[in-house]
């Protein structure tokens, strides 16, 4: 084998039940963002806790979830009005829904044949993309032309709070979360008043457990359910150093900036003969990437454990990019 | 259509002409780097000028290219003890020239039924892999185990100069070649004395005109071959903004950091109807990448010549990186 992507098979079926559960607690419903494992399997077990809703983050993805037999496809990206034919002819099959943010977007929807939902997308602060949440004008704009349109409906309005990923604590994030939510609840309660109608509201952070989400504090250590697998090629005592076949081609160049000057790619671990890992090896980890190298540090006495050949995991810093990369070679545990 | 590696042939063909007559000047062997494109049309290019020997990054890459004809292939990446049957495999339909860092890797190569040339990866200052330069006792055993081994022979040393992507300027860059240069000089005239026969040197860093390279004083923006086009989604007017569908996923989250805190994911070029560009827009560029979405800083005078649908050219910071996540989507002007 070179490198794959290693589904811990236990975890995230307990992950997937503790976002179900939850998701039931608060009354909501769980859409999951599929870009995550991006894996036919994984898509079963959610289907197996009764999740029938998903995201994802392209057409192409939608069109191959729709191959699989899903459904009800979000796909949360920003409309490409290059791909209008090629939706319709999605809409033909499934359930979709998209997002749109901007008049010219919209107006392409009226050659649509098939119905289409779409959500407006909301700017609640993170300023990345879509309409900034004071913007009613532009807003109720979208709602109205949409009318006009045959075969495509308004059902809500659709955010993504990235600034969570800049908190440094579960403190700041829930912060984030509680100002950007009550802006989008103010938005659609003044929309539903206005269209007398009920209006719909789509949030979403990564809800998966990598390395980035437990700097966050948002889960534990023991809930990391994807790891890389890599062979060793070198070994360095002197300079505490290994390295292995694994680099920005596989774990992608994703990194958490600590101190000054200090990348970190991703944390190690032991894998037994099952490739199965507990927690990180302390004092080690993975500080550059090349193409296809990935250098890591290591304590000498743990160091000396390892031989050229050897397999390491890698927990990569943001598994959704990893799981993108090696998505033709994924081994659930 | 969604995003492309777009190849730009004319100018393509000029570098290549380029590198090819600047080799046969010097009278060293080109043996470029394949990785920088991974493309069958570009690879009959360097075939036209000439190029029968060629350079990859990995097992795969090398089995990609032997299945297209190619016939001399040297696989720059430390053995990966695991692969070695899959080599002998290859060995058996191509001349194929591995690199070895160590006794472990060495020594898994008496299994061997096909000859295998190799070389032995030299640290000459860049300190990321291959045995220290003065290390010539490691360097020394390697050469004499080889001695043992049936189908498998010495060539020489290789090394490769990543410290030259630290450098600011061409004068710091033809430093560091010189210095590297020396060392492996002195290396190989000592050991063709010692072993009486001749030891080859095998060096390289990206030869190709990407914006790395332009940053470094390597190549001239003109010369830049590669782009990434992206559908523009969404132009924000207020904020000297534009995103486009073109994120971490077919750029890579390659950056140059400019001053403190900014981070540059890539030039920005206008495409005409047949995607050629010219030079970059001035002070327009790609400062944040997630997972699809590239976000443009871009001047509003020119962002008022865009709007969602228009196709939009991105010089990738690194295009070897680019060109592995979009291989299966190139387009050749």
């Amino acid at each position: 084998m070179s490198n794959a992507f290693v589904l811990f098979e236990e975890r995230i079926k307990k992950n997937i039940r503790h976002m179900v559960d939850k998701a039931k607690r608060n009354q909501i419903t769980l859409r999951p963002h599929f870009k995550t494992h991006q894996n036919p399997k994984v898509a079963e077990w959610f289907k197996e806790e009764g999740v029938l809703s998903i995201t994802v983050s392209s057409l192409n993805m939608a069109q191959r979830f729709a191959q699989q037999g899903w459904k009800d496809i979000f796909i949360a990206f920003p409309l490409d009005i290059n791909e209008v034919e090629s939706l319709d002819q999605l809409a033909s099959q499934v359930k979709l829904r998209i997002i749109i943010n901007n008049l010219t977007s919209l107006q392409c929807m009226k050659n649509l044949n098939h119905p289409l939902d779409f959500m407006i997308e909301i700017d609640a602060g993170y300023h990345r993309t879509g309409i900034d949440f004071r913007d009613e004008a532009h807003i109720n704009l979208l709602i109205e032309e949409s009318k006009k349109l045959l075969y495509t409906n308004f059902l809500g309005f659709a955010a993504h709070f990235g600034n969570t990923y800049k908190a440094r604590n579960r403190k700041q994030i829930e912060g984030i979360a509680h100002k950007s939510i009550n802006r989008l609840w103010d938005l659609c309660e003044k929309t539903e008043r206005e269209q007398d109608s009920m209006v719909m509201l789509s949030i979403g952070d990564t809800p998966t457990c990598d390395v980035m989400q437990y700097l966050l504090g948002s889960c534990a250590l023991k809930e990391i359910a994807v790891a890389v697998a890599c062979p060793v090629v070198s070994v360095y005592k002197d300079e505490s150093k290994m390295v292995i076949y694994g680099g920005g081609v596989h774990l992608s160049k994703e990194f958490i900036e600590a101190d000054h000057d200090f990348k970190l790619f991703g944390y190690v671990v032991r894998l037994d003969k099952n490739l199965k890992w507990t927690d990180p090896i302390p004092g080690a980890y993975v500080y550059s990437l090349s193409q296809e190298h990935g250098l890591i540090h290591m304590p000498t006495q743990d160091l000396e454990t390892f031989k050229p050949g050897d397999l390491v995991g890698i927990l990569p810093i943001h598994s959704c990019l990893a799981a993108d990369l090696l998505k033709d070679n994924t081994l659930i545990l």
